[in-house]
This record gives C-alpha cells, structure tokens and sequence, in this order.
C-alpha cells in the first residue's frame, strides 16, 4: 500500500474556532504536521502588528494553515467529483494547502523589507530542502517533494490544484478572512463559505476552478468581505504604525551592526541576517519570540534611537499619522523634516511614509499581462463569463488600486520636551493646520 | 473635578470578540491600559499550554483583562441601582477589574512551583509599588493605589466590591468561561450572561452579590460551563503533557544553575529566579518570549536533558501518559522507575505524576472554615436560600472535589532506540498490561 | 435500478438555520417532502403557545421533520460504518426520521386532551392508509410503508434503526432543542452536536446506539441542555397560561355542541372531532389557521364563556396563576372556587390545575419495567456502563420526575369589574396570602 | 407625573433571537404591546411567501415590530446625547417605531394589488381612529395619537423623528435585513449593527440622520447586505412564484363575487374586500389564518381554476418561470397564450407575468425630485458629503433600480395529462427552446 493510501482508522481531528473540526485521515498529513519546521508556525502570529488595534487578533500561522488544509480537503473530498483527480494529485493538493505558508519568518512585511528575505523562496527550501517535512513527503515518491513545492510556485502542470491555493478566490484568501474576522470580532470578514464550496468547479480545460452561475452572489459577498477586511483591518493605521516601528527597529539595528556597533549581549541569532547571508537551519530558528527577546533587552541598549523605538513597541507609544498626498504634502514633509532636524530627532527613524495598496479584483482586460486569473462563472447555457461583466459590484471593486499613504511621527515628543519648546510650538500648529485640511 | 470625574468626550472602544465592544470612559481606565505594566498582559499567554491541544487558544492575558472590567462596568453602570456605589468605591471596582491579573508571569503554573514566585504578590506589588500602574492610581489620591489593592487581596471594607471580582460567581470566571470557549471553538463554555447580569443584586448587607430566584438556572448552567471547561479544556491531559515539560525545563535549567552549569548563553533575565530572589523590576522583565527565547536555544545546550526536554516542549514531542492511582499502582511505578533506570533515563525528570483537581462548586457546609462563600439565591419572599439547597444539578457537583492523576513518561524512548531493545520490550509490555486494565 | 438506487444527479438543499443545508439526494425522499401530507405540516407549528412567551418560536413542524431526516442522514452516511445497514435499511431510516411527526395535528396537547386523538397512530395511518405519502413508499415495494411505520412505532426489528428515531439520545430530541433554542433566542438548548455525531455508533447487539467513553461530556451536556429547555422553555407557565386557554376553549365549544347549542357558523372542520368520530381525510384537513379561524368568530360568539376565552387567547389576555401543591392548597382551591361560583365564574373554566412533569433521564433501574432504555458508554477496554455510573452530574438528574403544579384564574376579573367588589377584594387579599407565603 | 414618566421599577424585557433582549421600561410602550390591534400582528407572517423557499422563515410582524422599536430606543438612549429630544420626541419616536407596520395585513402584497387597500393608511387609521391603540396614546395627551402618525406618514416638524423610521437607513431596514437573514439561515444580512449605532447622528438641520466618516465602511456592508437579501431572498423566484398564485386565488375569488358565483362557504370575512368597501373593524378582523381558512375549504369549489389554485398554493405546487424580456418575449408569450388557450387553460390565471423591482440606494441627484433623502457622512473637517461620492461601491448600486421579470406557467399541466398531448408536445418544444437562450 502506497503511502498516499494510508489512512488512520477512526481519523483525528482538531477543534477549531472557524471550521468547527479539522479532519485529518491521511497519515501523511498527520505527519507533516508532527514536523518541527510545522510546529514553529505556532511560534509566529498571522497578522504580526494587528493586535495592536484588534487585541484578539493573536493568533498564529499554524492555525490558519490547518485552516486551507481543511478547506481544499473538503473541495477535493466533497465538492469535486470523485475521479476529478487522481491520488496523487489529490495527496499533493492538501500537502500544498498545508504547507503553503511554512516559509513565513516572524513580522514577514516588515522583516523583508530590512532584511531582503523572501518566505516563499524559504517555503520552496523547506520542502525541498534539508528538513523533516521533506523527509515525510519523500516517503510518498522521490519527486513528490518537487511536487508539492510546484503547486505553491504556481508552475505545477495541473493549474486547478495551483488555483485551489493560490487564485483570487482560493482556499488560502477563504480560510484567512474567515479566521481574521473571528478573532479579530469584526463582522466583515463573514461570506457563505459552505456555499461557495457547493458551487466551485473545476474549469474544464484544468486550469483553476469557475463557478456556477448560482453562486455568483456569494462570490460578490466574498470580494465585498475581502474588500471590507483590507480596508477596516489589515490596513488599520494603528497596525501600521506598529508595522513601521517594528521596520525602523530592524533598520537601526542592521544600521549599528554594519558600523560596527557593539550590542550588550551579541543577538546571535539575528547577525545572519544583518550580513544577508542566511542559511536554512539559521531562517528556521528565528520566530517571533526571538525577535521579541531581543526588542526586549535593546530597551536597555546605549544607542537611544534603538532604545525608544523598542520600548515603543512593546509599551505601545505608538507614533501619530496624518494623511499624506505625495504631490501636495512635500512642502508640509520638508517643513516637519526640518523641525525634527532641529530638535536633534533623526527623520530617517521618526518621520516616515507608509503606503499600503490593494487591488481588491483584478478583472481581465484584453492584452493586459496580468498575473492573476480572473473569476469565471459557468453561466446556465454552458458559457464562461468573467464575474465582474456579470456583477455591477464587483465591476465597482475591479481592476482599481486602492492606495493609502499615511506619514507617521513622535507627536509625543512635542509633548514630553522631547523636543525643545519653541520648536515643539511650531511644529504643533503646523501639525494641527494639516489636520483641518 | 477629581480624576474620577474625568469622562472622555466620545469615549473609547475596543473591539472584541466576546463582548463585541469594551466601552472605555473613564480617562483612569484609559490611563492604566496605557501603561507599560498593563501593555506586559500582552505578551503573557491566558492559556499557557492549552494551546497544545487546542490550537485556537493563543489570547493573552490583555483580552481577558479588558474582558473583566467590562462585565464589571455592565454591572455597575446597567445592573446596579446608581446609587450602590460612590464614586470612589465605582472607580475602585474598575480598576481592580483591570488589574486583578496584573502580576502574571509566564506559564505561572509551572514557573510558580519551581521559581516559588507567586503572582498574587506580585500583583499587589505592581499597584503599589514603584510602577506607571501606582504613578496613574496615584493621581486620585495617595491611598487609591491601597484601596484598589485591598479589593484584589479581599481585605476591602465593603464585601460586594471584592466578591464582583472574586468568588464563586464573579466577572472574572464569567469572562475567562466565556473567552476560552470561544478562542478554543468548544462550545461547553457558553453561558447566559447577558441573563445573569440582569438577575445579579449586591447583598443586602453588602456582604457579597446575590441572584434573583428567576436566575437560578442561568447560574446552573454557568456552573455546569465551569465544570465542563474543567474537565474538557483546563485539565485535559494532553496540555498537561506539555505543563509537565515546562515544569521538568525549569527545574532542570535550576539545578543545573545551582550545580555551577555553564549555560552557553547566560540566562540574565532567568537568573534571578535561579537565586528566588526577585526584584519587581526583573520581575517585569520577563514574559513569555523570554522564556521561550531560552527554550529554543537550550536546544543546542550541551546538557542532554535539558535539550531533549526544550525540544520536546518546541516540537510538540509530548509525554505519554496513562491513569495513575497512587493507591493502586506504586508497583507500575516502581517498575517503570527500574526500567528507566536501567536505560539510563533520570526518571526525576522522565517519569511525573501529575495531580489535576478542581472543586466545581463550594456550598455552605455549616460549621466548616471554608473561605469561599456559597452563592445565594434571593427568593421571591424576600429569603435567602443557598444555591444548591434549590438546585439539585448544583448539589450534584458542588462540595465534591473532581481529582485526575496521570503518570507521564516518554514512551517515543522506546521507539527510537533511545532506551535499549531488551529493556524497551520489558516496558512496552508493561505499559500494554496497565493500559488493558 | 430501485428506487431506493435513485439519486437526483446535483443534489438539492434546503437552507436551514440551524443544521447549515439539509442535503438531499434521495429521489424517494424528495417525492415525500412534495406531498400534500408532508407540505401540511408548514401548517402546524412545533411549539404550539410557546410563542406568547418566546415570540420568536414561530416555526413549523416541517422545519423540525427536515432537520430530524439531515441528522440520521449524517448518521447513516458519515457516522456509521458503510456497512452498517443494506440499502432498505438506510432507506427505511431516512424515511422514518422525515416522517416521524406526520400526525401531528393542531396545538396537539390540549388538543389530545379534549378529543382523545392520537398523533401517533395518524402518523401509522397516514403512512399506511391512503395517502399520497403512501403512494411514494409503495414505488419502493408494497410493504415499505409498514417497514417504514414499523421504525415508527418502535416494533421493527432492528433496534437501531428504532433507537436513532425515538429513545434517550435521538436525532428528534438533538433536532428539537436546537432548533427551538434557535428560535427562542435561549443560549440553553445547545451543545456539541458534531462531537456526538462522532461518537455515536450501533450497538454491537443492534439494540440502540451507545457512545464511546471520550463523548461522555458532550452527552453530559445535551442532557442538561434537555433538562433546561424543560425548565426554562418548554414548561414555562405563561405558555402553560395560553396552553390552559386553548384546552378550556376546545373543552368548552365540545360541551356547547354536545349540549346542542347552535353557532353562528357551523365549525364543520371540528364537528367529527366533536364527535370523535374522525377519518383520516377529515383529520389532516385540519391544521392551526383552521383552528385559529374559529377561535376569531368565536370572539362574536354568543355564549359568554367561549366568547371570552377565545378573546384572551387571541388578544394574550393571559390567566394568572399561583404554585399549587395538592397536599397543601385544597383549601385555597375551595375558597377560591366558592368565591368565583358566588360571582357568577365558572369554576370549571376559569380555576384550572395545570400539571408539567419531566423525566430528564431515565436510568436504568435492575428489575424495573422502564420503557426507555438508558445511554450506555463504550469504554476503552470495551466494556458498556451505563452513563449515569459514570456521570454524577446525569446521576443528579437521572431517574427523578420533576413536577410543577400551577393554578390558573382570571385576576383580571377582580380589577375589571367582572367579578362584585366586595368578592374582589376577599379574593385579591387571599391571592395576595398566597403569593406571600 | 405624565404618562411618559411612567416608569416599571424593574423593566420587562422579551427575549429576541437578533437583538438578545428588547427592554420596555416605558409604561406607555408595555400598554401598546398589549393591544389587541398589536397582538394581531403576532397572525401576520413578515415575509409572506418567503417560507416556501426557505423554511425557517415563518417570523411574525410582531417580531419585526418588537426588534425596530429596540433600535430606535438604543439610538435614543445611548447613541445620541440626551439633550437632543425632549420627553414627547422621546415617545413620539418609540411608539412610532413600535407601530409603524400596525396596518399591515396578510400577504400584504398580493392583497393590495387585488382589493387596493392601503396598509400605511390603515396604520394611520388604526392609531387615531377607535382602537385600543389610540385609546392608550391618548392617556398622553389628546394629539398624541395624531403626533405618532405624523411620524409614521413623514410629516412631523422634526424630520430626524421620521428619518429614524423611514429613510436610507432606518431601524425599519435594519431590523428586518437582520431579522430576515437570522430566519431564513443566510449569511448576506448580517452587518454591524453596534457599529452603526455608534456612528449615527442627527443632523445638524433636524433633517434626519448622518454617519460619521469613521462609520462610512459599515454603511456600505449594510447597503451591500441590503442588495444581497433584495437579491437572494426578497426576490426569490420561487417565493415569487407562490406570490402569484396567492395573486391570482384572490383575484379569481373576487371575479367570481362580482360574478354572482355562490361560495359553498360564504366568506364573511372576505365580502368587504370584494366590494372595496371596508371598515377599520373588518380590515381589522382579517390576518393569515383567516385567509388560510379560506383557501383551505376552496380546495373543494365547484369553480376548477380556484381549486387548483388553492391546492396549488397549499400543497406548493408552484408554477415554473422563465426569464422574460418584455421588448424581445413577445412572441413567446403569445405562443404560449395561444397554446394555453387551446388546452382551455385561462391564460389570465395561468401565464402570469410578474416584476420585481429594487433601487438598493437612491443618490442624490441635483434637479431630481427623489423623495430619498441620501445617507449623509460627518467628515472629519465638519463637511457632509453624500455617501456615494465618497465609496464607490455605494456608486456602482446607487441610482440603478435593478429589475427581474419572470413569466410563469403551469409547467405539471404539461406531464399530467390537463393539457392534451399534441398541444403539449408543442409547448414543451416551446419552452425547452426558450430555456436553452
């Protein structure tokens, strides 16, 4: 019996908030999920600085990847027809669905920004590479690591498992909105997952999944919930104000590294990334408590830039924002720029400009090289019409790039003399005049 | 205007999940959740290993804290008649609310039986002693630090006040039921609180709250959630397996402190409690990814034991365990103590007994010291009547202390070929025997 | 291919609040839910007056019949082992789990009460006797239908199958309490019915179905769920009140017609039942609208009594009442009854003893006839316990009745006038003695 | 004290499904529920038809009535400050809220179109002509009666009153787009509720209600959940199918009146309505049961078209739709005629078509008479500006009334022999070509 056909005899499950149990048969999956490189994704939260705004938002990675697991393993076991796949395909979808998100490090967005690391490229190294996962997937096959790994980078030749976890309506998007939404408390995120997964069919020339005309208002209400999240949540201005203390933090400590600073205790595990030379077995050792021990003892550090910016972070001084119009605000910029300069505040740390995009649905448009695929619905006569020419909603959220650019700094300072008096004076009416804007 | 009086304008939300919204007035709350002490709860897991089994169960203390004022507040502010309480004791009860947790370390349980810390002292510390929590409290007058405290250690001079947030049916257990439950997914935990917040009255001799007859089954069935969680999600013995590892880490990592063990990374922040001798301040210091910080890298430390077990503990390699019952199965002990010694396994670290018991519910017993007082139902004639003289569901599981004893041991020791082949069969056939019974 | 072989090619679905989707994929079953004798049942509600007190309970038996078929359905089809029953015995289950309220008529217990009909047996006749329901099972062979019936009433033999419709731990009681907590808006009714959809299994003697040893607390908790839907819910004595009014009100028109009285519109629905002298045709053209038609010309009736008891009931002109314990208020009921007799009240109508008794569970008692068989536990070493040996929490309700008693009576009269002051006030002053004591 | 000061010492509270409890401490509104013109709202189902589609949504207008007057009481208690009503706005609004559907009677829909009657004037009439209702109004104040109405029919001088009950966003809708969704099990109605309530203000202008900008991104998930329902539920075309044999039953009934046809029951109830010719007490008189009665006993007419139109309707034997395009079904539709006429089957009652019609939001438009007044939003900077100009997915619904024409037809008549086999043939190969469009 191959390993793929070895299933547990009563199954396990796990107890979870948002699907209700996850159901693991095969052994294979429950293996996988024995792995230590699995197991740290306990180790690192899935929405990093989001608990700052939503505090119940503290969940981890491992959660959510049980979460897509379950959601293409019911689409595989329940929604498709039973010869839509065969066993090896079906094993290499849920092992895919599982594992998509194992390269993650602690605080990715931030972290990749210093550090010029990439998870989807560690994703590739741990299932291919010297790991435990890799020693489990190769029981089923030689190659099946290679398999596995090709589903996530999208060049597996069965594009419907590819699109099953990675599309714009795909099991990963389905599994995070739902989780974020519950632990967050937000009722946004809330869609008719159950009916989605009535009406999703594989498209018949095996290159992603469509849906059936009937479900159309469902797949509306699940853009409208992913649009709602990206607006109310993942782009809070709070969240992204810790999001740019957590950046200016590694900035500053990769900084003093490279000039040769001497740390009080010398952050081991962090140096390989300082130099951006990082092996496999060094990525997997960092999680979100290392960086968080170290963000810790650098409260005490000498360099007073490192030192306020940790203990912002983790006393929640968050810094303030204002809106922020490139083509219009330079002049305000300049001015702030010059004010902080005065009072001896570095603007490199404390004066900064965050932009966050989303492009909610991206519709097709003829001769345009998009990457993403866009929705299809199999209308009652047998056609494929893209979703947004059916659906007025949707066609209100396609193909237009939300952009948000907020500029964040100390208003503290002003407060706390910080910043000398007559200069703390001027900037806070400069401050208070782009404000009424 | 005192500080108790200052109201913010609009008010303050935060969302949260149980709750849907924590209303925040009171600029003294607002302060006190802004202070670094308050901001710590963060990063202390509620749950400590439950997260094991149950992977949804991530919160910290933070939510749960939030969640107890607010209960509070509700009864306060919408249960209460206005003039129960002055402003000062009203303000008193909210910010022991806040607090109640304040002096929590990381994974208290285990760390507590090691460290002999104990984080009701600790909390007391923090409120008055040398802390952002007593510089806020402080602003409404130099003995409100004392008095918030003395509701926390039950000494207050009005009863009621203590027993809102300590005894058998108070905000405290109502929230953390109710806040479990949801992050874990059971559904045991669920009770009508909305209902008992309406039927609960402060004793009439202020001794205390009581509950309108008509409520009585509301608090059954609140009772029946407490027993239920305790037997399905705090005593389950699967966290316990990862509780006992934490236990085994620490005692471990404090010999070896005591026997002049070189740690490659000297633990700074850990070594106060190696001596128990504990400032506030280092107290403070340490949170759950400290600690974890260690246990990923005494991995690599040389001392065997301590690495097997932090890996264990990291990568979910959990003990086994089975029923124990010391009145019964010494002789299985004493063997399994032999074998493990035969195999050159310490058993003071790799063969624990560990004891679960809980008292779901303490009635009057007349003439007994029992410290906890029953809850009283307030009959429709005006009397008071003791909960489960009235409720048959009550006396059932009241008074009864609910005891569950495991013995845990590696059993993956014996697979691995860590314990030798001949001594390994000897014991699996043990276990198998003990198992069967 | 047999009709039972016959699947619908998609499936259909019914959206249902509380199990989600109810599946259908069945031929047979989808041809009964058309027949008028199934379709009647959107005409009966389930909980009959309980509305008065819970408005939100407005729902229909036919809600409840199609949730009580999607349990077994999940039972038989993901539960249970393929090979548990052949192909009839699936069949002859789904049917009688849709089927298993098919009698019930109008506000069926105060109506059973006054006619001396049997819900039960029109359920046998109408899947027996001519029917259109009938006619579909007979496409399945001429004896289906009594196999079907024989599930029904409990005589077929495999026990199983009986035990999965109608015992202690059956899919109508699962149905019913979530669905009527549902509908309340009570937290009450539930529990963890996907944890006991997993543990249930045949009895390995075809004699019921047993629960493995790890689902005991989730039974635990059905079982008070049960228990306090009882209290809370289901006995609630304003329903009682509205229960108590329907009762009198049929009690009364059979006696004016008996007496030869002449109504100003014939109730030709409700002469045979007058009679109890009722055919299968005449019994289902009756259902709540018929009913309440009635019960609203009866408002212009001329007898005074009716008249007025179909007013309260259709304006919640509800009777009040007081606790009764027979041993100890015969004297209060007599006082009572000659102050109303001496204002000119008819006792029989308006001072009515209402009894609600409830057994939660019914234990097994060596010796003892019970009919219901009791929970039995799979334990690990394989062994069955019954479940209140194990639970002492299923011990402290099992086995013992639980009676209310109520007396109910116009207390409106005496502030109305109906009744001559000076009565009134002897009256309120003994009422008010009551209440005090 | 005045009636409005009436305060019950502990409250009353109804236990509702949606809003967890509806709280009445105001006399005035507890005197109202206990009408008898308020109680027969409990015979009047919300959704009509709906119920054939899905199941769970059987819910009274009493329901909806009890959760809108909860909406407007939380605004008026705790959104807004308490200075902006004086005592008589206060109950002027939260009796308008209880009573604004008091006129509605069963089906209203079908019946309106058929007997032209007028719900909103019935409510007017009903709370100032002879009723209970007015009866209890008036015990505060001779006009108060006419100042509730005036809210009801939009002519009160404070015109935020009036917006909290009919406008883009008023309780009205936001109950029943939650209630609706609760009962029918959908996903689509849910939005924030609490949120919304938080952001509501009146405006400056007493001229209604406006949002704070922070609140923009909840206004839009309620329009959203308000299209899907329109969409998904309102517009069911199967409910839509059972409201037009509903339609068609009432108009045969009254043709056959105007006829001289003899009823073997004379319909008392029904006669004012056949006239056009009714009292406030008949309209009063007539709700579902009563209309239920009467298509019940039709089911055994002489008249063939009512029968079958009766059964139809009991036994939901629904007649099939297709789309139809007015401007290019013309054709079809006289084939079809032609056909129908041929088996003598009466087109008037047997090819019906029916439209339905939604303008989910209605922007301002400069030099447009709208009688909707746009959902105004409080930008930070102290401006208002209309919605729709500031989300453009409030863009891409507003202004567009979305319309949906079927054409249906009594598909059985061809499979069950009422039509004659060649002309059946024939129209089978009419429609099967129409579906394949």
């Amino acid at each position: 019996m191959s390993y793929f056909q070895q299933k547990m005899p009563e199954g396990k499950v796990f107890k979870d908030p948002v699907h209700g149990l996850v159901h693991v048969k095969d052994q294979i999956i429950w293996d996988l999920i024995a792995t230590k490189e699995f197991q740290r994704l306990r180790r690192i939260r899935q929405l990093g600085t989001t608990s700052l705004t939503f505090h119940g938002a503290e969940h981890s990675r491992f959660n959510h990847s049980l979460g897509v697991y379950e959601i293409v393993r019911q689409i595989l076991d329940v929604t498709f027809a039973e010869d839509t796949f065969d066993e090896t395909e079906r094993a290499t979808a849920l092992c895919a669905a599982l594992l998509h998100d194992l390269g993650h490090g602690p605080f990715s967005h931030a972290f990749e920004k210093v550090f010029h690391t990439d998870h989807e490229a560690f994703t590739q190294n741990i299932i291919t590479g010297k790991s435990e996962v890799r020693d489990v997937l190769m029981r089923a096959g030689k190659d099946f690591p290679f398999l596995v790994a090709s589903v996530i980078n999208k060049t597996h030749s069965n594009q419907t498992l590819v699109k099953l976890i990675s599309s714009q309506l795909d099991a990963d998007r389905m599994d995070y909105l739902l989780r974020d939404a519950y632990y967050t408390g937000v009722s946004y995120g809330k869609f008719d997952l159950e009916r989605i997964l009535r009406v999703l069919r594989p498209s018949p020339d095996s290159n992603g999944v469509i849906i059936k005309e009937s479900g159309m208002h469902a797949v509306e209400d699940y853009l409208m919930s992913r649009y709602q999240m990206y607006q109310q949540v993942y782009f809070h201005p709070v969240s992204r104000s810790g999001e740019v203390l957590l950046w200016k933090i590694l900035d500053r400590a990769k900084s003093l590294y490279q000039e040769g600073y001497e740390f009080a205790v010398t952050p081991n595990e962090v140096l390989p990334f300082f130099c951006e030379n990082v092996t496999l077995e060094e990525y997997l050792a960092l999680d979100d408590s290392i960086l968080m021990f170290y963000f810790s003892i650098w409260q005490k550090e000498e360099d007073e830039i490192l030192r306020d910016l940790c203990n912002r972070f983790l006393t929640r001084r968050l810094l303030h924002y204002v809106d922020y119009e490139p083509s219009q605000d330079q002049a305000f910029y300049n001015q702030m720029k010059g004010l902080l300069e005065k009072a001896d505040v570095d603007p490199s740390y404390y004066l900064v400009i965050d932009y966050s995009s989303d492009l909610p649905y991206d519709l097709y448009k003829p001769g345009a090289s998009t990457g993403k695929s866009p929705i299809q619905l199999l209308m009652r006569n047998g056609e494929l019409h893209e979703l947004s020419t059916e659906s007025p909603v949707v066609e209100s959220i396609g193909g237009k790039i939300r952009t948000d650019i907020k500029l964040y700094f100390p208003l503290d300072f002003i407060e706390n003399g910080r910043i000398p008096i007559d200069v703390a004076k001027e900037m806070a009416s400069l401050i208070h005049e782009k404000e009424m804007q």
